[in-house]
């Protein structure tokens, strides 16, 4: 249908683009399809009964309250809550700098509207996120990239980057989307110190920070931020820290939080008005009542060992299954895992006949902002049980032998 | 605390600004104001019992798809009771023409985000909605405005503003925000007249058109554009229609629509993608579990009368206490009415008084584009009941009082 509305778009939708990974999701719905493409949660740790009680809870006591219209910045005891829960991890803040998102998504959203102008820079590890290019697209963003390794970003080339004068470095030190990497303490020392030095702020994004399935928390690039500059308790406000409870109680709740200096938060909330007024009051108020008593520390521990056997499932089956020349990433946490195949070999190619085998993953090549990367993929191990990631790995080591 | 991120403000946030309305929905807060000032649905008429059903319904079914994440197009079911209700008031669509949205705010804000090049013209009423205006104010809108009457949009003054070339007309037919008046038919069918000769699309926001307490249902814009192309069975793709469950279910789940020709859904669907990548997958599937089986026709019948019975209060509130030379709209549906105060009287100065007298309005120049308005107020009579409505109008009465 030609419509009077065809040739009205904006200039920006030609930067705007569908999501490989989006479009992939739509596999999972078909049964018989083992999918290690989406970054969806394991259905079976989903709290379901507690949230039941929660709704009826906060529905019989608090229902006038929670069914209608919120302030944008968020349910206060909630933000109280989320304020308590960082500075248990090092990094002292109050509730005046936390805003409540529509998922981190919205977030990355909201963070390119009050900061990005056409043709600004922004520093990215390659691969990275795919969502915030996705998000920043719109906004005009150009991206300068560094490199990673087994170990994440690899911090000595980043000062080559800081020099091209960036807006903002954007980090996902913590079992990385999609790498499954972690950066340990020293790069995210040299990390904080390069960007204090260079004027450069930090967005830190950390989904699965709690989700780590062995080793030792490292401490976050915010709370390394305070130290360098010596005020050890508190809050620098040069680093920007998001999380999320998508993947530590559920996503369809689209509930997120962005930790950021005040004066950012009052610029953040002026974009989420005039974006989505504020996130669902219901959903907010619900996951209050679920976890102010300590509930969600209790579901993290049964998270983490339900997940930890699905990861060691996939190594296992890699290990077993794999032809030599592949090689993949042991993440100590997270939802992903980092496969790269021999140099020539082309993920998208293969992903094609990977369906048709029933085994799903994402090409990854759409995670480099640059290019690259044609012989890699993400494995996600946290939506398949055991014997199905099991399968799934015989699957899709059958499809790749055939290439190698 | 001055960071890093103070210099780093992209240049649309000047444009940017916190709504007056936002700021002013703190005061709702305060237990002995009586607030006119927000446009919030009266807490007694949400479904609460009912949504608590549906909640654990759906949670003890349906617990791992409504917790999960979910296609950004929205939950196909509700898609298609939404393209059935949408039918049903005479436009023939399917799902495919239905985008689910987080709240009607963000189908604005996708709106503004495909089609809103900066410096773009969009024509709207005067007043108009301001949330309409603060969405756009980030993609550089600019406007060309209509003034309006007691029957909405003065549409003999439209052709002059067609000729300046606008992107896009922005029109509320029914009881509209901020002003309370209707569209009649004859207008409604010289709009979208002259649009079609002056080839300029509409986007009809209809977030009130189900609550009507006097007089006969009018087709829709949407509706009559179909006629005039005599496609009299189907939807012509020219007129863009919006509707919310904020005001017949509750505004805290943030649930509303889009209907729109496929292409636009596409491009609204990329554009939601960066945006929060879904609306929340469990409210979607509780509202479809509560609406599926004809709850919503009932419900909205309870709304009617509730709401009826408060506008009654606060004309006859009106009639009894204010001073001569005070005028206001008749509405016969909606949530507000519109209060014009004689000429050189400044509604934003009387606001500080009213306030001090515990009684809360919203001054009127904010919803006029190009400034004017100074006399006049927004009032809402769903939140409160009728002794509290009778109180205000008295208090509010004796604050105009002293300044004719």
């Amino acid at each position: 249908m030609d419509t009077a509305w065809d040739h009205r778009f904006a200039q920006r939708t030609q930067r705007m683009q569908s999501s490989a990974i989006r479009e992939l999701l739509k596999l999972v719905n078909e049964p018989d399809v083992i999918s290690f493409a989406g970054g969806l949660p394991g259905p079976d740790v989903f709290p379901i009964e507690e949230l039941n009680k929660a709704c009826t809870k906060v529905l019989t006591k608090e229902g006038s309250l929670a069914l209608q219209y919120g302030t944008t910045e968020g349910y206060q005891p909630l933000r109280e809550k989320i304020a308590e829960i960082t500075s248990h991890y090092g990094i002292g803040v109050t509730a005046e700098n936390i805003l409540i998102t529509s998922g981190s998504q919205q977030a990355l959203d909201l963070l390119g509207k009050i900061f990005i102008n056409p043709g600004d820079k922004i520093l990215t590890e390659a691969p990275t996120y795919l969502g915030a290019i996705q998000a920043w697209a719109a906004y005009g963003a150009e991206y300068v990239t560094v490199r990673s390794d087994n170990d994440g970003m690899i911090t000595n080339d980043l000062e080559r980057a800081l020099r091209l004068g960036p807006k903002f470095i954007y980090v996902l030190p913590n079992f990385q989307n999609p790498s499954g990497t972690t950066l340990p303490l020293d790069r995210r020392i040299q990390l904080v110190d390069l960007a204090e030095r260079y004027g450069v702020p930090i967005i830190e994004d950390d989904p699965y920070g709690q989700l780590r399935y062995e080793g030792e928390h490292i401490p976050a690039v915010e709370v390394l931020d305070c130290r360098i500059r010596e005020t050890n308790t508190c809050y620098s406000g040069n680093v920007i820290y998001l999380s999320t409870f998508s993947k530590t109680l559920a996503p369809g709740l689209r509930l997120a939080w962005v930790v950021a200096p005040p004066e950012v938060i009052r610029k953040l909330v002026q974009a989420k008005q005039g974006t989505d007024l504020h996130t669902a009051t219901f959903n907010q108020v619900v996951a209050y009542e679920l976890i102010k008593n300590g509930f969600l520390e209790e579901h993290i521990h049964l998270i983490r060992n339900v997940y930890r056997e699905r990861r060691d499932a996939m190594l296992r089956g890699l290990e077993r299954e794999m032809p030599s020349g592949v090689q993949w990433t042991h993440p100590q946490g997270g939802l992903f895992l980092w496969v790269t195949l021999p140099e020539g070999l082309d993920t998208s190619e293969i992903f094609t006949d990977a369906v048709k085998e029933k085994v799903a993953f994402v090409p990854g090549a759409s995670f480099f902002p640059h290019g690259g990367g044609h012989n890699t993929m993400r494995l996600n191990f946290s939506f398949s049980n055991p014997e199905q990631i099991e399968e799934g790995i015989k699957r899709l080591a059958r499809v790749i032998r055939k290439y190698s």
